[in-house]
């Protein structure tokens, strides 16, 4: 029995493994779409979406997990891509603001 | 650029119908985990496993998702495992606390 317990460890290993590299390829998504919004001029925080993606995952879903804990879940995945995307965003000004700093006067203004 | 956002979504959708069935796979996995565990009468609360499970998957990730938030997202997971676990565990108890009160007495005791 506890060789069980051994094997059902490794299955979770692998799982969490895979879960990592999705949850990367998701927070990368939506790091792409936050670039895309900003080229837009589109307001990042989208709740529309957001209801969307939850209400997705809860009609996907087939327990164990019941849809609290999916919404939950979902909930601190979909926030840490916001705080990625806002970061990005912050980043991105910041370098704009050092760019027009940097840029020479434009002929004939008046500084 | 908004078909680009769109076919972003779509991957994303795809994304999260698999995060959902990989979280509960780990949730079958962890409840199995804990039907063991009360057969051997170990104790549920392992913080050890914890421990090695947050650094497993620390050094499996490689962004764009920082470490924290990793670990941010893996304790909502091993958070939900435990609540599902601690269900059933409670469920167990109630229902081996009915079989005992539905069992004839011993013979020979003094009921």
């Amino acid at each position: 029995m506890r060789g069980d317990l051994e094997d059902l460890r490794r299955r979770i290993d692998m799982l969490d493994e895979h879960l990592v590299r999705l949850l990367n390829a998701r927070a990368a998504c939506a790091l792409e779409i936050g670039r895309i919004k900003r080229e837009l001029g589109v307001d990042i925080y989208q709740p529309a979406r957001e209801t969307e993606v939850l209400s997705n995952v809860n009609r996907l879903n087939t327990g164990p997990l019941g849809p609290q804990a999916i919404r939950r879940l979902f909930e601190r995945i979909i926030d840490e891509a916001r705080h990625l995307e806002r970061v990005a965003d912050e980043d991105f000004r910041a370098e704009q603001e050092e760019a027009g700093e940097l840029l020479p006067p434009k002929e004939g203004s008046s500084a």
